[in-house]
């Protein structure tokens, strides 16, 4: 009795597919992986500026432009590397087929320009895979209710891959970029940053920061709900099996790192409403209205000061400083605040790892070592998995250094 | 009683979407054509050079990559400018939408590279003019039985505007392009070529080397049998009634002229094949198996020499000299012919003119204006409103400038 045959998605993002020999060198990759006698299925992204020039056409005809001309404009580029890529494929002796969006069918919610994935229909892939024949996925679209090319928004592509993973019941997705793998920390910030093997879904969640430059947040918690089994790696390094790192669910990792890694945000303001008369909802008060108007509010910290009044601190995404700010102003004579003061020059750093959830004394390493070089903390925030401190945005580096040294992460 | 809206198409080619001014150009003409009451349907080519640049691509990875690769491939010309275009109209307050071939949809045989439009279904786009929307539809593509993208060949945006013009039974469609119309022959070999106001299907079929640089050949064939009344004229002069040339059906035209245009073609090949012993069935011996060959053979001459022996020269297209060749190589010892020459130093001119029909003599003028000039006629074809001699190829420009004067079509 012969064993199935195993079947992996292979996701090329933009500079893998950059120009004509890299797309050779992904069709090389690609037969690699079928010598193995794995069932291959390739989701590609835009060759890399091709995507941008798109953007920049339709906004210079119209700043605010229909969102559906938008995705048809912007989706032509995926469409042109699923095409070159069979063909790069069929000229090494592949049988390969480009597949669109609209053919597979891949079903979103029409929110053109940053649609959400219904459904992969996986039949007419594996169809195809049983035919020998690889299928080149065009990423980043879909059709929406409305029989029109909807896009997933930027990143995208790595969505696409996972739900193509899911659709086929992929062992693996491995996500081809220019990194060689998921870091411990940012290596451009800490030099001794460490190449981790295996990280969690969850963990992944949480390294935002960390991890958005490489995996988009969205692809992950897809993975996550769908249990697909993401690699990471680079196109441009040597193909090894140890290569990249492997995002996966916790019961697949034995021995869970206390901490994984370490994460910073420069995508936060602080907003402190000051002085408020204490009284009780003055909390509601304040994030009913903001969460009315779709901000969100990450981390919050209330102190009561020596003259009995209320300050109240939160951050929200930087883009949103200026909406919340609005919003504050509609309901100042409800709060009756005494003033508001803001900042953006803050940081997040945050501090995550699945074994944080056993283990008791993982803050109070991270408030002595700050507490050590002297850095103040604004905020303080925990989840079950993460701590974060908002801090001086002027204390980055010295604080993920040191925190990275701390929680024992340093390569040797 | 409100008269029902007159319904236009207007397409524009390549050089008239070449870039985001050019293409805010394009808006403004529909926007001028539907001030008048119009309802509009746009039809367009690929921005100038991204269709070259794709084939390109394609070509790079595989001289002989798969045609329906390289229709997924370089379809996506026309979609990125369907939607930019759209874009472009909305933004001058006129509202549009872009339609892919496939969301038409636009049937064609699936000949990749060079498909056949079977049907294109005029209901969408009519239901869209009704609620006042621009439709804006990517030229030279379709979908194929296979379901998936096929172009219809270089060129074919101009069979895209009329199949569409015929499917929501326009009133006219209006072909943009990059010369202000039709004229009597090519203006840079005779510098006194006017400009036609109307021409019939038949003539610009037959004008097709003055013609197919302004229209596509396929295109005037289709719209001949629709009866779609084709305006060719150019995106960059400015906007009048009689701008353009206007090709219609030959009841149109009360006052025919007797000779509409002169052509020529440097894309013949001359075959001689000589001293072949005279017997019943010659030709056919030689021309079944070149038809077998799919070769076209055009202008046939047959003479007998002194010595008894049949010569049989004729042309076919320069691309089809080697096969030829080869057939008659093939068949050498059922003709037992004496030797084969060839030339290509050739060029094929062509009088046409729907009035030869009913008036005797127009040959003889043709033939007293090159004798007079010293011009031998190597073979010479006739048809019914076209009169064609193939001469020596350093005589074109002399021929066609005597010829144009001969026949009256000299501009004042």
């Amino acid at each position: 009795m012969s064993m199935p045959p195993v079947r992996i998605v292979m996701k090329f993002g933009g500079t893998s597919v950059a120009d004509l020999d890299r797309i050779r060198i992904v069709a090389e990759r690609v037969k690699h992986e079928r010598d193995k006698g794995h069932q291959v299925a390739v989701v590609v992204s835009a060759m890399a500026g091709v995507t941008n020039r798109m953007v920049g056409y339709c906004h210079s005809l119209d700043a605010s432009c229909d969102p559906r001309e938008y995705d048809a404009v912007v989706a032509s580029g995926e469409q042109v590397t699923s095409g070159l890529t069979a063909i790069a494929l069929q000229a090494i002796g592949i049988p390969a087929r480009s597949w669109q969006g609209w053919q597979i069918p891949f079903r979103t919610d029409g929110a053109h320009g940053k649609a959400r994935i219904d459904t992969v229909d996986g039949a007419a892939l594996l169809a195809c895979m049983a035919d020998g024949i690889v299928p080149v996925i065009a990423g980043f679209q879909g059709l929406g209710p409305d029989e029109r090319i909807a896009t997933l928004g930027r990143g995208g592509s790595d969505t696409s891959a996972v739900a193509v993973a899911a659709a086929i019941r992929a062992e693996r997705c491995d996500i081809y970029t220019d990194v060689d793998g998921i870091y411990t920390t940012d290596p451009r910030i800490v030099k001794k940053a460490r190449k981790l093997d295996r990280i969690t879904f969850e963990e992944m969640l949480e390294l935002a920061s960390v991890g958005a430059k490489v995996l988009q947040t969205r692809s992950v918690g897809l993975a996550m709900r769908e249990k697909v089994r993401v690699r990471v790696l680079s196109s441009f390094a040597p193909e090894t099996d140890e290569a990249g790192s492997l995002v996966v669910d916790e019961e697949e990792i034995m021995e869970k790192e206390l901490v994984t890694g370490i994460a910073y945000s420069h995508d936060e303001a602080k907003i402190s409403v000051r002085r408020i008369p204490d009284r009780p909802g003055i909390a509601a008060a304040i994030f009913t209205p903001l969460a009315k108007a779709r901000i969100n509010v990450d981390m919050i910290v209330q102190s009561t000061g020596a003259d009995g009044m209320t300050n109240l601190t939160f951050t929200v995404g930087k883009a949103d400083q200026a909406g919340a700010l609005d919003v504050l102003e509609g309901c100042r004579d409800d709060i009756s605040y005494g003033e508001i003061q803001t900042a953006h020059d803050v940081v997040k750093i945050s501090v995550v790892g699945i074994g944080m959830r056993s283990h008791a004394g993982m803050a109070s390493t991270m408030f002595q070592t700050l507490a050590d070089r002297g850095i103040n903390m604004q905020v303080i925030s925990t989840s079950e998995i993460k701590i974060s401190v908002l801090i001086d945005a002027e204390y980055t580096e010295l604080a993920m250094r040191a925190l990275h040294t701390a929680y024992g992460l340093d390569a040797n």
